[in-house]
C-alpha cells in the first residue's frame, strides 16, 4: 500500500551496521542474485541466530546428497504453504522454479502436492515431509520403510525430515516477524 | 510428465462434439483469453450441469454490485487455496492478477491474506469469506455486522457469501476431477 | 420464539414480486407439496441465481442415473449434517423419508451414516461423499476405484460427488442466510 | 436390513437373566415407556457399570436444580451430535421433544443449535455445554463468569458440565457398543 | 501462588460436613494413601455424583479382568493427557508408576504412547483407546478384530472403551472444577 | 523392554569418532550433568547440523535477555507436549524443574498452560508461544500488543517466537528420531 512497506515487525538493520561476517554474506547473496533477500536483513537483528540460521539452511540445502537441489525446495515449497508461510512460498518457489527449470512445479506443489508433475518417489517424499510438518509425532517405522522402497536411503530419510523440521521453524519466524518477500521473486524464472 | 497429460479423471468432450451453445460459449471465451481454459472442457462433459455452473458463475462474477471484480477473485483465490484447490487458485490466481493489475496479490492472498498488501475493508471481507468456506456453520449476525461496520452492504455481504460458497462447490469439483490448469494461466500478468 | 420468525437474514421477496418463471417454479413446488419451501423465497431474493441454482440442483437430482433418487438424498443429509446445516438436514431429511419410504433413514444418515441401515455400497457412497465434502483435496485415483469396486461406473462417482460439491455451496448459502426450515418438514413421512 | 438387527456388538442379556434390581428398573422403564430402550439392555451386560450409569444418570438428569428437565436434554442432544453418537440423538431427541412438549426443538439443536428456537440464557448454556464436550481444557474462568451474567447460579453450571460430560462417556459406550435406538424414539412427539 | 491455592471453581466441602459413607471411604483412602487426593474433596460437593462416580470407578478400575491394573491406568493417562486434564495426568501417572513398578512409563505413555516402552499388545490397546476418547464414532467391527488378533478378549475390548469412556467424562469435570492434583502425586514411585 | 533400547532410528556415533570439537562440547556437558543427554549423540551423527543446532540453541537459551532460564524453559516444554515430542518434554521438564527450583511446574506446564502455577505474563508468554507453534500463521499485531501490556519488549517477543520455532524444529527431529530420552531425566529435581 505504502511505497515502501516495512519487511518486518521488528528493528531492520543496516547493511552497513552488521558485523563484518553477516555483511560479507549478504553481499555475496546480493551480488549472486542481484538483491537481497529480505530474510537476511530481517534475520540480521539477531546476529547470533542469524549464523545459526545460515550454517543450518547450508548444511541442509547445499551439501551434497541423494535428494536434488530442486527436490529438496519441493519439500520447502509443500510445507510452507501448508503453515501459510508467504515469505517462504513465494521466495522458495521462485527458487524451485530455478532449480527444476519448470515453471509450473512450484505453484502445483504448494497448493496440492497429489496433483503435482513430480515422480512417484516425490510424491513418497513429499507425503512424509508434509507429515513431519504437521503430524511428526504420528511417524512410525512404516513410514521409513515406504520411503526406502522408493529408493531413498536413511540417509535421505534424515535429509527430508531436518528440511521440513528446518522451515518447521523457519516459517514460524517468517510468521511472527511478518517477513515479506522481496518482489523480485514473484515473477522469477516463469 | 506425459506431453499431453490428462485434464481430467472423466472424459472429456470434443468440442465439435458439444451442443452449439456451448460451444459456442467456449468460443468466446476462446477468443477473448486465446486458448481454452480447462474447466470449460472438463465441465462440459455434462452439458445441464455445464450451463447450470455457467449460469451461475456469471450471476456472482459478472454482474454489478459493490464487490469490485479483483475483490471477487481475491474471494476466489483465498478459499481455492483453503481447499487446496490447484485448477482454482492457477487460474483465478491468473484472473486476478489481470482484475487487480498487480503481479503479487494472487499470491499474497492465496498463501495467507492476514498478510496481503489489501485494504482493512477488503482484509474484513476475507476474514468472512474463509469464514463461509471453513466453518459456515459458526456465522452470526455480529460477522454481518462486523461487515457493515467497513462499508458493505447487507447485499455486498450475500455477494461475498455466495461467492466463497459458489467455489466451495467448484473447489470440490476440481479436486474430484483433478482439472489441470492451463499452462498459460501460471505466468499470466506477472 | 415469537409467531412469525425471520427465514432468512436477508430482505425474503414477495411471491407477487417475482419474475413470472420464478413465480410459476415456485407455485409449481407449492401445489405439489402443499406449502411454499424456504429456501425457494429465500434464494428468489437473486433471481439470476435463483434459476441457475435451480438448474443445477434438476441436472443432479432429478436426471436419469444410476444413483436412486433415495441415495442422492442420502448424500445430501449425510453431507449436511457434518456442515451443520439446519435447513438441509431437515428439509432433505424429509426428501429421503419419502423417497426411500423408510421413516427412520435420514436421522441414521444424518448422524453417522457408519451406523445407518444401508447397503454397503451405499455405505461406500457416503464414505466417499464424506470426503469430498470434508477433504476433496486428499481425492485419489483409489477413492473412485473402490466405488468402482462396489459397482458404480464412473459417471456414478460424477454424480456423487456433484451432488456432495452443489450441497457444500447450498449448505453455507443456508448457514449464512439462517434459512429457517418450514415447520411441514419435521414431521414429514415419519 | 434384517428383521431382527442387533443392537450392541457386545452380548445382550435376557431380562430373565439379570439381578432381580436390573430387572426391576428395566421394567418399571417399560411401564412408563412402552418399550424398553435399548441402553438399558446394552448396558446391562455388565450389571456393576449398569448400576453406576444409572445412578450418575439419575443423579443428573431427575434431581431438583436450576436448569429444566428440558434444557437438560438440549444439553444431550446438542453435544451428543456434536460426538456422532446415534443412540443418543435419536432417543434424547425424543424426550426432548416430550420435555420441551416442541416437535421442532431436537432436530435443531441437533443440527446447528446457533439456530435453535432457544432463550438466550439456553444459548450461553449450550454454548459452553459445547466447551466441555469439545475442547474443556480451554474453560476459563471467563466461562462461568459468562454464565453467571446470563443468571445461571455456580451449581447450574456444575450441572451443565457434569451433564456433558456424563454424556461425554455415554456417547462414546453407544459408540463403540453400536448401540441401537430402538424404533419407537424416532417419531416420538413430532 | 498462594500457600494454599484454591482445588476447586466450587465449594469444597469439608470432611466432618459430609455424609457418612462418603466420610468412610476417603479416610480408608487417607489410610492407605497417607492424604486424601483432592478428587475426593472436589466431587463430595454432590454426594449422589460421588456415589455413583466412585462405584463407577471401582467397577473397571479395580475388578477382575483381563487387563492388569497397570494397563488400566495406561488407558487412563494416555486418553488424559489427550485431553490436556491436569489432574488425571499427575495423579494417575503416579498410580500408573506404582501399579507397572515402573518410574519411566508414566511419561512415556502420556507424550506419546507410540513412544513408549510398552509390548505390541498394550500398543495395539491404546490406539483403540485413543480412538474412543477422540474420535468413538469412527471405531468401527474392524478396530475391534485388530484387539482380538493381539488376544484380547470380547470383554477386554469392553473394558478399554469404557475406561476411555470414563475419564472422558472425569477429564472433563476436572477440567471444568479446575481440579488440582495434590503435591504427594507428581514423585510418587519416581 | 531390551536392556540397552535404541536411541534413535539412526546410526549413532561413538563419542570417540566425532570431530574434537563436537566430542569437546559433549565431554563438557557430561562433566556438568553427569551424564550424556542423548540428544548430543542422536544429531551428532550430522556434524555440521549439530553445530548449527547447538549454537542456535545456545543463542537462544543460554544468552541474556528479558525472559528468565526457567522462562525459557517452560516454553519448551509446553509447545513440546502440544508436538507430542516425548524427548523434549521429559528432559527439558527436568531442566525447567531445575532452573525453577520447583518440582512441579513442569508436569502443570506440559499437560495444560492454562492450569500452572505461573505468573499472568508467564501465562502470557506460553498463549504466545502456543499459537507459534500452532498457528503461527494466526499471529497479528494483537498478539504482540497483548504481550506488551504485560511488560514484555519487542525483543523480548522475539525471544519467545524464536524458542517456539526452535523447538517445532527440534520436536520434529526428536519424533522422526524417535529419540530416546535418559532415564536420569525422569526422576532429576523432583
Amino acid at each position: 500500500m505504502t511505497s515502501a512497506p516495512a519487511i518486518s515487525r521488528f528493528p531492520v538493520p543496516k547493511l552497513d551496521d552488521l558485523p563484518a561476517d553477516i555483511r560479507a554474506r549478504i553481499e555475496a547473496v546480493q551480488e549472486k542474485a542481484g538483491f537481497v533477500p529480505n530474510v537476511f536483513l530481517v534475520l540480521a537483528y539477531r546476529p547470533d541466530e542469524f549464523r545459526a540460521f545460515m550454517a543450518y539452511h547450508d548444511a541442509l540445502m547445499e551439501k551434497e546428497g541423494g535428494l536434488s537441489l530442486a527436490e529438496r525446495e519441493m519439500i520447502v515449497v509443500a510445507t510452507s504453504n501448508a503453515n501459510h508461510c508467504h515469505y517462504c512460498v513465494v521466495a522458495h518457489g521462485a527458487i524451485l522454479r530455478v532449480r527444476a527449470k519448470d515453471p509450473l512445479i512450484a505453484d502445483q506443489v504448494a497448493v496440492n502436492h497429489r496433483k503435482a508433475d513430480i515422480a512417484p518417489r516425490q510424491r513418497a517424499m513429499l507425503d512424509f515431509a508434509m507429515k513431519v510438518a504437521l503430524a511428526s509425532h504420528e511417524v512410525e517405522d512404516d513410514d521409513l520403510a515406504a520411503l526406502e522402497a522408493q529408493g531413498f536411503s536413511r540417509d535421505d530419510v534424515w535429509d527430508i525430515a531436518a528440511i521440513a523440521a528446518f522451515f518447521a521453524m523457519s516459517n514460524r519466524m517468517a510468521n511472527v516477524t511478518s517477513m515479506r518477500p522481496n518482489e523480485e521473486f514473484y515473477g522469477m524464472a516463469r
